[in-house]
């Protein structure tokens, strides 16, 4: 298929690799020239304005933008939109957008006729090479249409082993190749979202279970209960055949391979919004999420260096038991 | 009655007071010749020794053990059993002792005959004034006779407002003055226990709230989502007819109105053993209890720079993601 | 002062009362007319309409709204606005808004010159008696003429002990009667929410307590770590002089004094909004507010009867471990 | 080499069956006769007893324990150790042993000088095709002697891709084969115990994101934020390329393609010991164990009705606002 894409940063640039390594034509933009200087030197076609693309699409024209979720994203769909793009034309969001402005997009999208399919993506920069795993929300005939597209783009079958029990009764077959139909608008990025919510408390679990074998050596413990772990090759091990073995421990054995200590990193650990997000969907349904809560918490409090509050708790046993936190 | 007291710290040296005021006889040791000293001058009976202690008390001997929970307590109750004690005597623990050893105690004192009881005390500093708060564990026939002894430390009715519905109906009528009979020997430190596994969630609560408006007035919200509040005055108006009203938010008010920045306090909380053994018989009985787990490890995480775990974060971000929290 | 009083219900009804007892002059309109009869009979001046209040008020013209969140109140404040506010008039919202709400309504009616107030009110059911705990959002001027009405729904000084350290400076004198002007607008019910938010927590941690000590007498347990404890006179000695006493722990008194079972209570807990917008609040700031968010999710939990999620790990417990937790 | 197997259960038999297959001369043992004569029948040498083993067995003679953790493991070692064992033998224990427990045993045995090995096991019933990833404790000398046991019942390098950076510098070579020796004797079992710490954390992870998805076509949303989504999709998907891929979520998947409503399971979640050991290790230490721990008290919630606790709370929103939840 021929396809515009939006944006060539370094997911933007690989989806088009991919893309064009699969056979589509790809048309390319970017406010930065330079980046579609070089992708143009890989088989794209340049484009030197959305007008520009929009003439060197199909009809109906197939926009894939790869932008910043927010204003970036925001700015180029309106243009688009108020400019470019005529009844049946299609705008794939492909970015991190929350899945509520999906929903907006696509109502006001639907007026004029176009087609608004969002895209989650997990994978990120190991896309090019190993795939993209992609959840789509949109409706059924943009999404069957674009079917060329996703196929290219996602893993396929390849060697993950496949689900027992999987029989095709009321299941989605792009599933086992990476991609599926999650749902109308919104439901893409909704999907995706939850798996970054998941994604937080699988990494804490984690970090928590290291922390605590990094700090059995600890002075105020018996020294018969003290042990001094070898966090390089329990990360190994545990990689071997057990119940926790994942991609994210896969990742965890090579940082502690490359450096025990893990020194070279700051202990301050920023969060993406759909950490965030997750939690005002799980409140909206009253749906207890304890652990993605917990989480993502945990990261806020990882970019603290004084919480107010713990000098409160300092001046409130000051104050009933003369309890004295105060420094030297 | 008669009573000896060992451990004159300013717990054990506020009791003797206390007692003493009530018309009590008050035999007194501590290793600190100094604390004896000065009780003496207040009109306590000096002892030299535990064994001097015993001669100067009646029979049977009713001693209230008031030192750090522990060795100190542990090897005092040990020597006392073994040297001093006799059938019939009475040995209280004070103290913050884990339940646990109570019971130990209890039986191991039984064999001979000799009675033990454990009273979990709450008011700390303010009990000389305002009384003490006491949680009673131990048999039947000793705590009711040790009652005037109990009946003096107690801040009594006061001018606490009476319950509506109680009736006396299995009730003890004692719990009105500020003391209650928990139950057999450990009772009274379990309830004491849970007491401090209660304060350290209710801490936590107020904590974060004012975490949250002290942190209201950051960059990164729009300028008309931000304010700038006064800590002092929201404390002080929440003790005035709001449902949060307390004695901790009492000494919240208090500490603000000394200094709202609370700039003297390090932000590094410690915490004695009750809430760590309150989260322990919890999960003995598989009772979640979250926000007072939560609550402990909030004062945890304040005593700690760097987490290793926050560091593996940051590795797993970047490993999957490319993302950099390494500082340059 | 004459205030036209909007909404009539048990909150609305007994404002009504506690101003005219403090000889301001009462106009109230309800759609129930009975509720608008009955105030007339207690003195209120009674409106058939808004346009019939704003002919019986003063210039400029003061609404208290008191209705619920959401649609009523803000249809009511669309309604006055566009037909019987004039520049000068005041519209003061005494419910649980959404503070967001009265930024954007603020702003909105200072197009026109009408002043918006919000106040977050506490104390519910007792406030008629006690006096109201009022945290109010506005600009100075209007507060500061506001302040005959605030003054008179307020506690006032009463019999709360005084705070040590207020010293006036950079204080609210108010703040010691039980209101506080807390900033421009939204202040107020953004205080009032993080004071319900504390008050979930606070809920919580009591409610934690007590299961673990309702739970101690489980047949699991080894027979001597077993206790049978009387939760009424616990709570009631907790009243007594210690750390944790509080209005809270006097309701879970008397409660427990009723029935220590507690058995017409379902388990099952509703939540107001505001501890779910405190949390939005606080994720915002990346303020952890772990404590509160425990809270708000055990109350989601008791609303649940089987959580898909942990049929879940039953599910995955049978896959790894042929763990078999299928009912019969 | 040779080996004395005690407990032929799903675990010890197929451990037997493994070192069989590998090679190795296996003497059994079990108070069920049955599960001795089918071993038996598959190559192993049959004991009518311990002391029969004995006999059979090598000098150092080695024993594998197979047997639940607790009294049937601890008396079998404590009779062993009193009737059968003599300087030089090997006492391993591959159970869910708490690790205190290997700590004072090794002690004990020590003394007698008999070795004690403890062996961590993930693998659960997959071990015999997998093999079995261990984590074992001990001194190096007995560890190192027993290598080809746990030579053999490692999964070995097998297909899962190397870690990038490991170089052998610091670095257990057997980690990459399923194995490593974590320490002095406990250290085995402690490292397990975090495994499965971090293993209830990452299950909950997983099973509140699906509670998101599956909660989110409630009637109380809007009907435009409503999804009906296809779990079993999301979870073949998730498998395919993105970041939270694991071997849990590939047993989530094949439960979901069986019963995408998991209708079988009752919801009602059991620990083993190993989640709270984790907790008061964590708690021992003062690391906080935020997630881990919340993911017990998930499955501790699982199983109880109705909580006192969520009741208190009705009651005291009673108390307070006269909220009614209260069934009729």
């Amino acid at each position: 298929m021929k396809i515009g894409i939006i944006g060539l940063g370094r997911m933007g640039g690989n989806i088009a690799r991919r893309l064009m390594r699969g056979g589509h034509e790809v048309v390319v933009w970017d406010r930065n020239e330079e980046a579609v200087t070089t992708l143009a030197g890989e088989g794209a076609i340049a484009a030197s304005s959305p007008a520009d693309m929009k003439g060197k699409l199909d009809t109906p024209a197939i926009y894939w933008i790869m932008l910043p979720a927010g204003a970036p994203t925001e700015d180029t769909i309106r243009d688009l939109s108020a400019q470019d793009c005529v009844a049946g034309d299609i705008i794939i969001d492909g970015g991190n957008t929350f899945w509520k402005d999906d929903v907006r997009r696509a109502k006001a999208l639907s007026e004029k006729g176009v087609h608004y399919v969002d895209v989650g993506t997990s994978g990120g920069v190991w896309g090019l090479e190993r795939g993209y795993c992609m959840m789509i929300g949109g409706d059924k005939e943009t999404v069957d249409l674009l079917d060329p597209i996703f196929d290219t783009l996602a893993p396929g079958i390849g060697s993950v082993a496949r689900t027992p029990d999987r029989n095709g009764e009321n299941e989605d077959a792009r599933a086992e190749k990476g991609y599926i139909h999650a749902g109308r608008a919104g439901a893409g990025h909704f999907v995706k979202m939850v798996h970054n919510g998941i994604e937080y408390g699988l990494m804490q679990a984690y970090a928590e279970g290291f922390d605590i074998l990094w700090g059995r050596n600890v002075d105020h413990l018996p020294e018969e209960e003290r042990f001094d772990f070898n966090l390089t090759d329990i990360a190994e091990v545990w990689r071997r055949g057990s119940v926790i073995s994942s991609w994210l421990l896969d990742l965890t054995a090579a940082a502690l391979a490359k450096d025990q200590k893990l020194a070279q990193f700051s202990g301050s650990v920023a969060d993406s919004g759909e950490g965030q997000w997750t939690i005002q969907a799980a409140m909206e349904q009253a749906t207890p999420a304890s652990v993605l809560t917990t989480a993502l918490y945990a990261r806020y409090r990882s970019r603290i260096d004084d919480m107010f509050g713990d000098k409160l708790l300092s001046a409130m046993r000051y104050g009933f038991g003369g309890h004295v936190e105060i420094p030297q």
